[in-house]
């Protein structure tokens, strides 16, 4: 099988890899859609993310869709041919984490991509049967794909607290940004506030209901969000920009008794906030990681029509082609929202 | 000005009773449109609700809405001219309840139209002003009558703790029915099932999306809501038939783990469930006392399209036919889901 | 080994059966106490619990504690010698409730003494060596037995909401109403209130500290939790004696807006209570199904002088005469709280 | 009546001041025990606190008990006589946080002895009678005094979501910590890790049950509360000590899927944590502003024994000495953990 094989910084290339062979509870899964994530391009550019580092050839990928080809006998609820979206971490299942159902905080979690872990950049890959999702007629490889990015989204708007009729800001306007905007509109937000400085990226936004972007190039985001929420401030804030400065935003913009959650990743490791401003409004802040129980959800939601996941497609790359994919993500090009990878 | 008076059992007529002068922190209030309830019919045919005795000539009426004639001139915040929907309850805010912030359930509540208070079916009004809400222009006096019945929707939607995705079944497909259908739809349920048995209800709901019917008097309720959810129940199922039956349906059809709300009002004073289903189970009930903080949340979300009001009248008559809309109301005659009296 | 086998109603015969060999993950522990439970009783009068009936040769018992005495090699974090209190339940590990973390409500669990699970009046058993808690040395094995008891008031504590300097009252002094007991005042209840009928029972809570007693054969309960209320009633009302009229007493006593917990085991299958209290106070309503995450956090709390178990055991039998001790516990001889049967 | 008034940094007289007179709902108060804050004596030395700035002649202290000598004809549940805790803030009563029960982030609160509002440093005061909380005979005026530190604790305890059989570090041994302590405990904390430099403070901790103290210029307290925790972190960490790198560390300690909250006020602006830490550990932040709904609370905790208070104060000044008392607090004197000024 073919396989995009990362050597070393910017340095990945496609190979022939061996066909694995599923385990006991394993399915085979040969792969149909990637979405190409700002770590993948991270990895791709710096070689590591935090302390974990890229060491030997790696294949990188873990927000995929793709159709089941056979499966260990010990397999029963899973047919060849049953399409499926496959949730990339998996965790020990034996940690108090994982027995509290927080499985998502799992120390020893195995997640796709994640070094040593190998990802989804390949043509077949063996998976645990019980963490690939089927997918209705309805849903394409690509929505399948994109599962992993809205439960991100769904995950964080659990963790909110926000109430049907709330207001809510969040603040950037990626990927991240636009699942959260459809979590939190799919969830009876009355207002949403979203601040960005691409402009492509505030156009899409923009095109959604209940909707107000902000360029902060041209505005004063505080201002603003003062202004719309009638000088008190959303109920809700949700930093999706992964910035320091939007961490400091996040608490200066969310009413007195407000949330803030924290769903970006920044680039450094320190934080910064006003103290006195978050004592003085007693704020609660939750702190997002990845996501939990979310994969049937998100499925049942995009099937039901509540969510639509397709429009965070904007292009399309053949595995031969994925280098391109991530640069044009790293340089937020020809206003990429997600790029996907297809075999 | 002219009121509806309720003199005895059937007994109300339209008389002619003095205009009232507001009080400090009182507005004057021109009744524009109030929604029949069915307590206001329980009143005018038995007389009572359990222990609340109609005793000599009292008005009806507390779903209701209207435009401010003069204020007090200790009002500040509110101009006459302007449109308001009108909160029933005017809690005592000095008991523990108020004071927490649960004035819904403040014992010594002023609710109108519950004897001893005067109610709404009058041309005109004194009221406290800050029990007041302003209507955008886009929303009609009926629409601003119909927020009393909404906010019970949102009330049980808040107490359920339901989250984006669940699935929910709703036993009862009346007023109370509509809005908690209209409320778990806005706050993003993938899948409601609604029974009744009042075929024209039924088929109301039935124009809903995501939602699937059920009449209950040709099919077994339990039967289908299990295949509607494959096997396992809904996570939320809401009491809104008012009946006894329905009460420990709802615990034999919730899922386990799941919750149970109880919005109805049975006829008579107590209500069964299976003990064991609930404790095996492990059941969370809410019941749900009117509503609290609702009256802006509610307007706000259908300003901004989230909800819409005006498809729960299906009937509406001056107020000096008041008496036929509380006799259409009774008999569920002509399809009737909600009679409005306008003035 | 020796175990206590039920052959029929009443009929529970030691015999000789061969002993077990432990298998992958699973340690073999020498019983050294094992408590007598009411079911266990029920089973011995009843032959059965509502639809879990006792077919053919079976051993009940699952209050257990004891010493591990080999492990399968796949078990690493256990050795020989240890002593362990050993929790009940053995949950499939796969369905949703087990995933999210709440084991307690699997449809499949394996309960010890359960039919057809073979339970733990035996001197040896075989046991998921992950389900086996180690007990520190002030703990004796009578202790590590009452840890299954005491975590039922644990968990419904959990459940319960119960905010430092509640008042509480706990309708039934048996062992349920005791743990319940010593949990509330763990948690820092500012008062509680205890009723039942028996005078032993109530003689034994009285000896606790913020204690009030009621003697429901003596005293109008109601009445008298009024008073010791200030007229407005409990915060939080643990139906813990598995009566009809219990359940419905709890909807009476508690305070508007307050929360009552549901742990007793009626006799019979409905239970009733007044719907205009339960809605005009807004209440909400917890089901306790058994415990879950419990054992480590109560052995901590035995361990650190928090709880104390041992003043639980009114009564302590050996093997030989365990059918004695049932006929104890059925008819509440001697002041019984629990008995032990100690091998 | 005498009072002690600030007319500039560290210029605090005594003068004859007018007697106050009750207005509509309030009564007059005999102070008789003041405790001494942290915040009285950063007004004493700095003149301000952030943008609250003393101008002209003001009085200080909020934490306060006294006797009530007259009331309002309107008053009618407070006699002359009555001992009373005085709760120092009074809020709007109209704004969307107090009609929500959430006054203490009202942000038109007039919080006692915060400029312009004068304080409780003065023989006699006028006070909303519903602000006044009777004290039983068992609570000295002291220990009425100490309710205002209590609260604190118990208002921090409430935001927690501490369970019974948790494990909590305290960073901070201050008065605040100490409350904190006293809280958990009271909850049924099973460990408590308290943390401090200075070593009377520390020993006074040491005393409670349960609790380990850490001196952090002999421990690395990172490493000794992960040996304490067995590698895993407390479940909870309160952060007291009000310093930047407490805040830093509380993130470091917490538990995986933890909590911090934040109760102590930072010399600066702002604080700085580790996002990677907290998004790893998906942590939870609770910020405390003040309490609410805690006075008859705490004053129900100490009446039944759960807590006390006496064991807070230190030292004891008359208000002759009010200055004596500021400057040893200021230094921390004398192993002072609250100095109170009795009348």
């Amino acid at each position: 099988m073919k396989a995009a094989v990362l050597h070393g910084i910017r340095d990945q290339r496609l190979e022939i890899l061996p066909d694995p062979v599923p385990g006991v509870g394993e399915a085979l899964v040969r792969v149909r859609a990637v979405g190409v994530c700002g770590s993948d391009v991270h990895y791709f550019v710096h070689g590591r993310i935090g302390d974990q580092v890229v060491c030997g050839p790696h294949v990188l990928g873990h927000e995929a869709a793709g159709e089941v080809v056979a499966t260990h006998p010990s397999v029963t609820h899973l047919a060849p041919g049953t399409r499926v979206a496959i949730e990339p971490g998996v965790p020990c299942g034996r940690c108090a984490h994982c027995a509290t159902g927080r499985y998502n905080i799992c120390e020893q979690v195995m997640f796709l991509g994640t070094p040593p872990v190998p990802g989804a950049y390949r043509e077949l890959m063996v998976y645990p049967a019980d963490r690939l999702f089927p997918l209705p007629d309805t849903m394409s490889f690509g929505e399948g794909a994109m599962v992993e990015t809205m439960v991100v989204g769904l995950h964080a708007q659990d963790l909110s607290g926000m109430r049907l009729g709330d207001t809510v800001a969040i603040l950037g306007c990626g990927p991240v940004g636009m699942v959260t905007l459809k979590a939190a509109l799919a969830a009876g937000a009355s207002r949403v506030i979203i601040t960005d400085r691409i402009p492509e990226r505030l156009d899409r936004a923009a095109a959604y209901p209940r909707t107000t972007t902000v360029d902060i190039t041209r505005e004063d985001a505080a201002a603003r969000v003062r202004t719309l929420t009638g000088g008190s401030g959303p109920d809700v804030v949700f930093e999706a920009a992964g910035a320091v400065e939007t961490v400091r935003q996040a608490v200066e913009l969310v009413r007195v008794g407000g949330t803030v959650v924290l769903i970006g990743i920044p680039p450094g490791d320190d934080v910064i906030f006003n103290s006195h401003a978050a004592r003085r409004k007693e704020l609660t802040f939750r702190c997002v990681r990845r996501f939990r129980h979310a994969y049937p959800r998100c499925i049942e939601l995009v099937r039901s029509g509540v969510l639509r996941l397709d429009d965070l497609v904007s292009h399309r790359y053949p595995l031969e082609r994925v280098n391109e994919a991530f640069e044009q993500v790293e340089h937020y090009r020809h206003g990429v929202m997600k790029a996907l990878v297809e075999f």
